[in-house]
């Protein structure tokens, strides 16, 4: 063999020359390894590699080092094609969308051997003759650890089954191609998005689910008490289980500007909840958001510049990394959809409130609801805006005042009275981003809290102006409807791992 | 000037040879940079720039280049020196525990310049004269933008208050030193794991908050509905929102069991929760939890080897990433605590219940709970263990077979009967994780759900063994009691943003 027994610290990058390995296990213990080390490279029994690595270009063909690389691959069979002499299977782990392919002796074959079954192999990694793949596995034997009935299985074998379809399998679609891909995506976007705030010095802070603020979504709040208790009601007298009616979140906003009151920049990533009564393909009851709010900071663009930002580099990941599975997306669940992140978000692609209402009624299209100066934009509006505006996502800034919640920053103006607040609207999807400049001054703050009453319900609210306060704001960005818009999937459903809406509530 | 203009995709590293930069905020854009970049270097105003920067060493003083640094500078103020001809002034915006000595002329002073307070300075960044700092801000303006009562503040300047002082008011404790490192610690603990599993190639599953599971945690979850609604009783006919009764997750662990079933590992980090009507310092009613689930293994030790591994990279990570942040803890919170991970978690601090039984029942220690074979271990055994075997976390693995849930692999040994799972005790804290394989075997698990009258609900889960089940088992790390751990925090309380317990559920 030309191949050296690297140094110990070095296993990686050797075994690197030879399989463009991008996944390492947790249970490969390196020890084991350089003892396996010989002739030939016994991948240790207790070292579940993933097959991610086995699909991976061959640098160097280890029959050319005069090695045999012995190899245990353990996956799901995602295709069986027996022939004469040869049987042929596809086993896939979820490492990645491709499979390894097997070559096996016909005598191998077993009836067991079906689509979904799982599967051990032992055998060889050669390179493969064919162009399809770079590796091939010669299996010596396999074993199905775990059989798959083809009859009972929901999911048929060269069938393609739609996304309504799988959805009607909760604790099964992610042995699908889509939502396994999806899933991945999902994670790397994940990842993507905690890189982007942990490279620009924002703190995460895990805002709570419980809350006892109950204003703000009013009307479609979830309330929490323990099971087996009846509800117990304030006017009884009797006991809530925190003391006070505890709630779902419905945002980490007001949790992350306690935050912002001590950091440059703090930013929440979690489950948010509604109780709408809804089965709207873009609503869900549990659904994901991020949210960021930043201190210093006066101006609307600042923000919008973290938005772009988090957008932009987000997307840029996932095509880097995960470009295969997005392509899957792009191919064949949303033909013809490509997103166009290089077209989206570009400057300036920004109008104010005040602007789009006389974009609206400069239309000659006729719209169901009012676009008087003062009514909030409905769908409708917001479709015929991205539309007019060259189908990219569009900026909408400065709403009225009286449209916009108490922690809004007042701009002061008139006789157009509005506030400091941005929404970002994005083709299919529409609301993608709320945001605002919040009012940190003391005495705008309280009276217009003492208006709506709830001056003291928020005095810790308050507080927050009267201890330090700061210029400050932030935003909200919908993660479920994020995915929507990068992969092009039509329906919300589809891109969480397990959607709760109205009258579901699966597993 | 000797410095020359960089080109503009090598602005970061150019700068990095004056300052040591560690914090990139969103907000400078490189080309307002690059324009402002001549004899003297000013930050834009848009530029919200940390702190963390500016306290950090000089590899160049800009002195020596000849050029001046203007600085503008935002935080809140930890102390004010008034000297005859200059004050002196320690701001801080969170981006590090360090704050950034400011020196301005007498004549800047003012009334509002209190502990507390926010401010926005401008000046020159210049070397520190005093060794207790490299570089310090020589102000030409300062102006107080939030300003801070100190009579009516909780905190008080040069006094030191105790974790549960500040405990008391939940939207002010990030403002001290204690709760902001906490914060910052948190983040990276956070960024850690996250790190740690997706560089082994596990893929992150968003988990259910909402579920229809009712099993595990009888009488102990929290139940949820609509606000305003009378909480609807399935014998009354009533329609719940869900159609069916919905609780907050006490764990992710089936939901990851499903994913399991296509991809080589999985984990979940998101909030959990207990309605346990407890005021103990070890419990919250919403807590963190790190869980983790492995395909194709069938050995309890390749379980504790993520574990092991997870706790050394997490510690190691934050070790090296906030060291001033946890010696803040070791010296200030919890004097003469450190964290011997070196010590902890060697191999082989591994007994079986079995073999705790024996040392619990050859002690001469008087307990006040039972410890015959099939007795659960209270805390008391606990504590005795982990101190019996050297105040080292400890393993416990292979625990009474009837001890535990349907979902454990039966061990099938005899005459006593157990289950493969295992529990990580650590001194301080007691138990941190606990995991086990799960039972994959149709046969075994549907009988032993038949037994318990739950084989109808569980019908999904058993699907799981239907259709390619896999040897596979998992593990789930209580986030807080990690913290607890690492820090020497007593109280669970005091390492969690807003914590939620029995009566208490503030903001």
């Amino acid at each position: 063999s030309k191949v050296q027994i690297p140094p110990k610290n070095d296993l990686s990058s050797t075994i690197f020359t030879i399989f463009t390995f991008k996944y390492f296990t947790p249970l490969c213990p390196p020890d084991i390894l350089r003892l396996s080390w010989s002739k030939s490279i016994m991948w240790p029994p207790g070292w579940r590699s993933g097959l991610r690595h086995c699909i991976a270009a061959l640098a160097v063909p280890p029959e050319t080092l005069g090695i045999s690389l012995s190899h245990r691959a353990s996956g799901w069979v995602r295709s069986v094609r027996p022939q004469k002499e040869n049987l042929f299977l596809h086993v896939n782990d979820g490492s990645s969308l491709q499979s390894l392919q097997v070559v096996a002796s016909s005598e191998l074959n077993h009836r067991l051997l079906t689509f979904g079954s799982a599967v051990e192999i032992s055998g060889s990694l050669v390179t493969s003759p064919s162009r399809k793949q770079d590796v091939e596995l010669q299996a010596d034997q396999i074993d199905v650890v775990g059989e798959c009935n083809p009859v009972d299985f929901p999911f048929k074998i060269k069938e393609k089954h739609g996304l309504e379809y799988i959805r009607q399998f909760p604790h099964l679609r992610c042995k699908t191609n889509a939502f396994s891909s999806l899933l991945r995506i999902r994670s790397e976007a994940t990842a993507a998005i905690q890189q982007y705030f942990k490279e620009k010095g924002f703190i995460q802070v895990h805002t709570p689910v419980l809350t006892s603020n109950d204003c703000e979504g009013a009307g479609e709040l979830f309330q929490v008490e323990p099971a087996g208790q009846e509800k117990n009601q304030d006017e009884e007298g009797h006991q809530h289980f925190f003391s006070v009616p505890a709630y779902l979140t419905v945002s980490g906003q007001l949790h992350l500007e306690v935050m912002a009151g001590a950091f440059p920049g703090v930013y929440a990533f979690g489950p948010t909840f509604r109780a709408e009564n809804s089965q709207s393909r873009r609503h869900l009851a549990e659904f994901y958001m991020v949210e960021a709010e930043i201190s210093f900071t006066q101006s609307l663009e600042d923000l919008m510049k973290v938005m772009e930002d988090l957008f932009r580099s987000t997307t840029e990941h996932l095509l880097s990394q995960c470009p295969e599975d997005v392509a899957l997306y792009h191919k064949h669940v949303s033909p013809g959809y490509r997103v166009r992140h290089q077209k989206y978000l570009k400057r300036n692609t920004m109008i104010t409130y005040t602007e789009a209402i006389n974009i609206l009624n400069s239309s000659s299209k006729k719209f169901a609801f009012k676009t008087d100066w003062g009514s909030d934009l409905q769908t409708e509006h917001e479709k015929y805006l991205v539309k007019h505006c060259g189908d990219v996502p569009l900026f909408v800034t400065d709403y009225p005042y009286a449209l916009k919640p108490f922690y809004t920053r007042d701009n002061q103006d008139q006789p157009l009275h509005t506030a400091a607040a941005v929404d970002l609207l994005v083709p299919g999807v529409g609301e993608m981003c709320g945001g605002s400049l919040r009012e940190e001054r003391l005495d705008l703050l309280k009276s217009r809290l003492a208006q709506a009453g709830l001056d003291e319900t928020y005095g810790w609210y308050l507080d927050l102006r009267r201890f330090g306060s700061v210029p400050h704001g932030g935003f909200g960005m919908g993660f479920e409807r994020y995915l929507q818009c990068v992969l092009g999937v039509d329906n919300i459903k589809d891109v969480i791992p397990f959607p709760r809406y109205s009258r579901s509530c699966l597993l």
